[in-house]
């Protein structure tokens, strides 16, 4: 399967790590797609901001910025005492700057793990920076895996309909910019379009912060799969009428129950193509299975500033504006997630294959044994 | 009860004769929230720009522009033949103007009636005035029924919840703007917000062109009742975790058999509704009704400008731009309207009370006993 994520006739990536090993370069995603602005990031306060202000989003790429993030605390200490209490802390900032995607959380932990077990700063150092990359070449091969995995059940559907064009509606953005390559709800769709299938592809706008029109919309047309941006509004009517064959979306949080944290508004697509009978798949690589979390209500959910549903950015005369669409005095709210019940989801495709929602623990008994095991251990 | 439509102190209607008698009035409700201004239309093609092009909207008010538009037709043959071939005509451009709102054909073609049944143009002239008149005050009563009989719902809601504040999300605008007065949808909430209860408003921001965070908050805004404006990504999360007590939505078309054609989007709130037992209430005025139509799929759903998708307006720097989202070269789809199975709708607010959605014969038997007459009289 070849990377898709060819920007200016070379590979680009959203995120790595600079030659000077000092500097981690991002992609500044709040500017696509009308500028490819590169951005440095040379301390944990960069990558915090980055986080939060959603330079980089999407629950992979937030984990991969978070363990380089550790990395660069390490790397500040160079020269100064090896004091683990601030990396231990470092960590804990980095992990606080978004409530919702657990690969955050995951990642700088795996992180911190690695420093903690050995002793001096350089240790420390090539210890963090290689469990970073590590975590981002794992992401990669998770994600080439939930292509393949993905790509059978598209085969499938265009077998069934003899070879007509496959409609696939997706939500927000769950592309190479959110998860290094491949993407992972986009995965299935690269590896189909790879292949010769007909595909085309519905992309939700995704308000408040427009990820579908803005990043997917971007990154299909770059690879020259047929796509069509609609609003968030669209997908019911495009299920009751025959328009849509599968969705596919990706998720910032799902337990290991099967609820499916998400970009909000995915539940509403989720409860469409249950009442249409259409597919709905979640593609997930298991760094965002949540092993702990039992129940929805207990689902981290972000309150983000309102003033991202009062304002929409976009390109004026090629320079980029945010214009004021509401009264200047009407108060807004901004949930970014909702949570889709295991109920309304036909199956997850992981990078171990595809399961039924409420049986992930079929595909991944080693990490629910651990989940055992651990708790055995508190009690 | 009220008339809401107080604006710079004075009562404002969205559209009125101007006293010369051959002008219509219409606010531009394309500039709001951020603009107030006044167009004048004084032909028939004036009267189809506007509603093609929106600066007027909503069901009730598309049906009394047509009218008045008639009117104007009429109007403009005063120094010519009384052809009644050309204001035939006339009355089927103006219905082809929008395909959803059925109130458009309803109102043109009554105020034809009126015209074909008197001879000379003096009369005509004075018949067509006559009827678009008696439509918009009607429009008005029927506005009015709908908040009485819809404040009985909330009142009982507030009630059961202590008086504690009642959460009502509404889709689109269906207030006063879209009415002549009081709104249909937003009736009931004008009506309670008078009598004392504590009500708040979520308001989807109703993309692609933002009826609710720019019509229904600048509305709401001005009578004082409390609001916020949500993208129409989060209904479902609120509704989720017990934040909406009610939906109230209006309709451009709704068929005798209880299905709801309604701005885009309008399904997926039903479905959300349904699945966390929220009730879903539809206010409609018996004009918006279609005693024709049986078969959802009959419904014609107008597909609009994509420009509309790819491109936001708002304010910058106290001057309303166009900015674009998307990439330049991604292509969008902007489909107007979805139809909601009255499966979903747990009631239609009418001017004659409440009644199931599979019973509007219940409250209407002599339209329904009009339409089988009709029926025998073809056959």
């Amino acid at each position: 399967m070849i990377n898709p994520n060819i920007v200016q006739k070379k590979s680009l990536r959203p995120i790595w790590l600079d030659d000077s090993q000092d500097t981690v370069k991002i992609i500044d995603q709040r500017l696509l797609p009308h500028k490819l602005v590169i951005v440095d990031l040379k301390t944990s306060d960069d990558v915090i901001t980055a986080i939060k202000d959603m330079y980089v989003r999407g629950a992979p790429l937030i984990g991969v910025t978070a363990a380089f993030g550790v990395y660069l605390s390490v790397l500040s200490l160079l020269n100064n005492q090896a004091e683990d209490d601030f990396i231990i802390e470092e960590c804990s900032r980095i992990k606080a700057a978004r409530p919702t995607a657990i690969n955050l959380a995951w990642a700088a932990d795996r992180v911190l793990k690695r420093v903690l077990a050995v002793s001096d700063i350089q240790n420390k150092i090539i210890a963090a920076r290689d469990e970073a990359s590590i975590i981002a070449e794992e992401e990669v091969k998770n994600c080439k895996d939930i292509g393949l995995h993905g790509l059978e059940i598209i085969e499938t559907i265009s077998r069934n309909k003899n070879n007509a064009t496959v409609n696939i509606l997706t939500h927000c953005n769950a592309g190479w910019l959110a998860c290094i390559e491949y993407g992972t709800a986009t995965a299935p769709v690269y590896a189909a379009h790879e292949k010769g299938i007909d595909i085309h592809v519905w992309v939700d706008e995704t308000r408040p912060l427009n990820q579908g029109a803005r990043l997917t919309a971007w990154e299909l047309g770059k690879s020259g799969v047929k796509h069509t941006i609609i609003t968030d509004n669209a997908g019911g009517h495009l299920m009751q009428n025959g328009m849509v064959d599968m969705v596919i979306v990706g998720t910032d949080r799902t337990t290991y129950k099967g609820d499916v944290a998400n970009k909000i508004g995915t539940y509403l697509k989720a409860l469409a193509a249950k009442d249409n009978k259409i597919p709905f798949y979640v593609a997930l690589p298991s760094s965002t299975i949540d092993w702990e979390t039992d129940s929805i209500k207990d689902m981290p959910i972000e309150l983000r500033d309102p003033d991202e549903v009062r304002y929409v950015q976009g390109l004026d005369n090629d320079v980029i504006k945010s214009v004021l669409v509401t009264p200047k005095d009407s108060p807004a709210a901004n949930f970014a997630f909702d949570v889709t019940p295991s109920r309304l989801v036909t199956g997850f495709i992981t990078e171990r294959g595809i399961c039924n929602a409420e049986n992930i623990n079929e595909l991944f008994p080693d990490k629910i044994k651990m989940k055992n095991s651990l708790k055995e251990h508190e009690l």
